[in-house]
């Protein structure tokens, strides 16, 4: 049993780890910081906690603004669920303190400080990037077990690389022309706070594209893991759409084969083979679609692969939650392969379905 | 640790039943059966299952056709998950060979086969009426320890019954006009199988009642319990409304008061004081207003009182999850209380939320 | 052919003033204003118009800011979109002008400026209430002939009263006790300015009521034009629901009949004789329920009687989209019949289903 | 002013011909087949029709079984909106006798009957091929006005073609790859009869694929046109989405470029002047992106085209109502070429936003 932490506590990733910690075997939660929500009543600042009984000790009673030292007094251990660029300094104060810290925002997932800057502008501890580890366990599970710093992914990053990694980890893409990566995200994943672009009125019985190809934070993120990967060259053209639903990614993406033998059959055995010990992750049959909807709640990823006979062009898909494995249940999951829980300690919840 | 089997595993009641069995720490689900799902594969029947693993041994691998000999072979205990009509005579082929049954359809829940007969047509198994008792824990939670046959109410009355239940107790209601109930309820109330009022573009973007005062069958089961509570001649203007949106019901019911003394405030406390062991019912402050997407996903049930200023008139609201506290999740606390269990053993889930 | 301005182009209301307008065989949109939006192009500030070709000269290039003396230049008549209290000194500035204003703020409604202050405070313009028309054309069609300021009604009251007017007005009504109305609205009716309840995420699958009975501004409204029609102590208690879905209300009234002789199909008949000439009611049969659905984007409005067998209380209900028949649309049947065009011309479109 | 008929008038595609002819300044309404409706009144059969006055003479009272004999005596024209091999039969009937027919379905979109079998299966009027003229006005606007058969196509390959020919016409593709098109739909194109697949409780909150690229139909359409357009090799994968709103599509296709000069403000270019003389298509500035919400009900396209910079691949996306531009007012649209009237005659209004 560890005592964990969450600055942000009231956004909606920090919702979701509060739902997962709740009822977590190892880890009682015992400090919820937020900064427009502290001093408030844990229950008026998370919905659903007000079906929980008053009495309840399952959750602190109130939110506190954050303070590290308090932190560091109460928690062994942090997740930090803060706009990229406001957690650099959090972070910094918090391993500074000597905390392992499991990090959401954008801040530690790019290793390459030149790369932050031109995406995100100047980066606020660049001397903690070397210690970070990229948190996607399926990939980086043993990194992940010695680590103190880790930077969970966001949800279009893992859904694309949960199909995608297995494509080049093999050799099966041609090269050259990138990887058109066309994504449908659920509205949660722009965040609590009201904007003209979250209003229900202008989500609800639409889609659209919100960011041009290319021009999305997220390119350089699945790149420089997929080069990692032992594709120097690859590359990504990333088209991010809006969907009107609540939850949900479903990446799809598209490549050119490098040898015709690369059929949605062989690969569907390649990627089985490297998710055999993976809790969450499932390859459907060749030819299958997954559905957000068969995720929605659940830390799962469902992967398949189809193929288009006349090119040969592999369509690899992957729908998650964006919220959970695409958020909170991932840094659950990464908190467990570092402390050594079973990995799938308070996240073996199936679907809510329908 | 029980073996548990269910009928009409495959509807969305089924479902939701496998989702929290395959996690209950007390339960083994030995059986699921279908009629027209028999021989497929469980993860076929259920999508929120492809993401479990292949290996997994939690839930059986296959539907099977309904037979009361091999159920009584492999189970301690069956929910039958039926269209009203139906149930009757599976339970009572399952009664016959001992079984203790947690039944969801409409057969078991009115003690007069008269009033059944009025509403459903004949019955198939008046018999076993005497031993059913109506499997609403918050309400007849002793009945429910010694019983056989639990007639599990479905999501109407148990939301009408929580608000209500109350106000009649404690004698707070006018008498002679009816109770108007006013009640919204998601779409998968409608069950799985498609028809013209469940297709997404009939729903969406829409709402309206589907069934004239009166004239809804959920009316007879709610005036029965509310009088069997001491208020003989209390009377129930049911009017049920078709949401867009997957899950929920809220219902509201208006009354006129006794007496001027039977504030918001008052009935507050008075609910408080019933409820008070409840694991489930949290009874918010006056003039709060439950949103049905704050229990998603959960058992629990959030109850609300307001008051109209002007004439005295008491609102009192209860939200719940239609498929969990109206259905599955709500067969799984009897069976918790029926067996000894904690009432919540495999309930604690918190609404997903957003 | 007259040349029309609109003041508050670019909230919801606006817009779909400019949808009905480009369009009207008797308008000229010459000019129109907003607060934010002044200076912006037209075409960005209302997304739908994106589609005219820029060439149009159906609407005015860009939204200026407001400016009573250029609008009196170019306008005969005016539309107000604007929030209450704003409202009411620009209607000022517009009337001292000489221009005929259709305002569809709440401003002008309430006949009597104690009863606006206690629901919003002092009035800004208490010297024009005398002159203001409530602009429910089927009840006060020939006051709207002759007006030069209309009050035009919000979707509640418009909603409420076209459902509720014939019963209190052939005295089917008992009295006493309020009517009992439970309102459903669509989210555009919040407006479109993002807010925490209006987020999709916050709003999408799940209902709930935001405002307690007696404590909406609708409230005195309602009771005021329905005493206006004869029945001097009527009273409202009004609850209001939020549903997800963009457009749309349903308003469901629950009432006791003063004599057992009101039955659904009696009032039904008393009601399609009251709104024979209208061209937008259509009271349906007995029994029946409409659907938001089937009027949506259109200017018509759907009633229907059914009953309560057991005890006889009448429930009468009524479906309008909110954005038309309860704003936009009925400001532009206000001005047809104030201007003595035919009081559809512009308005003739049936709803977009599915 | 011509009589119209239309055969599959209770369909979805049925009520919007529907819906639009009701309006049309040249149009009258003469005869409604179907047939499961036949028989029942027109108002009980299209819902958005029971706002409509009863004695409206605008449609005609009932549904009838279809008779080639009555409709040759009562329609100078007639449009067929019937499941594809069912159409073909009822075309060649009504062809027989003389009219010019407008066939909203596949069964003469496909010019080559080698083609059609082995997509559809035997053709059931192959003779009627050589006649039949692909009715998308923007590109064979001077065809259809000399057509007696008009082979409106539907809502994927309106969109993506719309997106793509200007591409295709100016030599701006690579070839060698296909041109990637990920099309994401909402559920009214699936139709009106329920299925599984059209469930509310199955499609909202979802996304996912539901064709296997190169397995829909549509593909062979899209590029027997693209074809015909001067690219003899251009190949399509083409990758369809089922997205929880009733109506929109949404086309996004990714394509290699021949040259580096081709940017997305040069093609966007090309594109104006393409369409420049079409009262429907607006092309948006490079680097925006279409949302199927701005033309909701309308019969309007949103056109653009990006670019990613790394790679130099074209983003085209086109964003139409599926049952508009997709279906019933392209239908009309082609009807206004072939009759002479103004193109854009009783297709005028502009999206219902919000």
């Amino acid at each position: 049993m560890i005592s964990v932490g969450i600055v942000g506590a009231t956004g909606y990733t920090g919702a979701e780890l509060v739902r997962f910690l709740v009822q977590h075997p190892h880890v009682r939660l015992t400090s919820l910081a937020g900064r427009r929500t502290a001093g408030q009543s844990t229950r008026a600042s998370l919905p659903s906690l007000q079906a929980l009984s008053a009495a309840s000790d399952r959750v602190p009673e109130s939110i506190e603004s954050f303070d590290p030292d308090r932190m560091a007094d109460t928690c062994e251990a942090v997740f930090t669920a803060l706009p990229h660029g406001t957690s650099a300094g959090v972070v910094s104060a918090l391993r500074r303190r000597g905390l392992p810290v499991f990090d959401l925002s954008a801040d530690f997932r790019l290793r390459d400080p030149e790369v932050y800057r031109r995406w995100y502008g100047e980066h606020g501890a660049a001397d903690l990037l070397p210690s970070a580890v990229y948190g996607l366990p399926e990939l980086f599970g043993s990194a992940i077990r010695a680590a103190d710093l880790v930077a969970v992914p966001g949800c279009y990053p893992t859904a694309t690389l949960l199909a995608c990694a297995p494509l080049v980890t093999c050799g099966a893409l041609r090269g050259g022309d990138p990887i058109v990566v066309d994504a449908k995200s659920g509205v949660s994943g722009a965040g609590r706070d009201p904007k003209a672009a979250t209003h229900f009125a202008a989500v609800s019985e639409g889609i659209r594209a919100y960011a041009g190809p290319g021009r999305h934070r997220h390119t350089p993120e699945i790149e420089e893991v997929l080069r990692g990967l032992g594709s120097d060259d690859v590359r990504v053209l990333f088209s991010p759409h809006l969907v009107p639903m609540i939850r949900g990614i479903l990446s799809t993406s598209y490549a050119a084969v490098s040898d015709p033998q690369w059929s949605a059959t062989r690969i569907t055995e390649v990627a089985r083979a490297a998710y055999d010990s993976s809790p969450f992750v499932q390859v459907l049959d060749p030819e299958s679609f997954p559905d957000t909807a068969w995720i929605k709640g659940s830390n799962r990823a469902l992967v398949s692969y189809s193929q288009d006979k006349a090119s040969g062009w592999l369509v690899a898909q992957c729908a998650i939650d964006n919220l959970v494995k695409g958020a909170a249940g991932q840094a659950i999951q990464c908190l467990n392969v570092r402390m050594g829980f079973e990995e799938s300690a308070g996240l073996q919840q199936v679907g809510v379905w329908p």
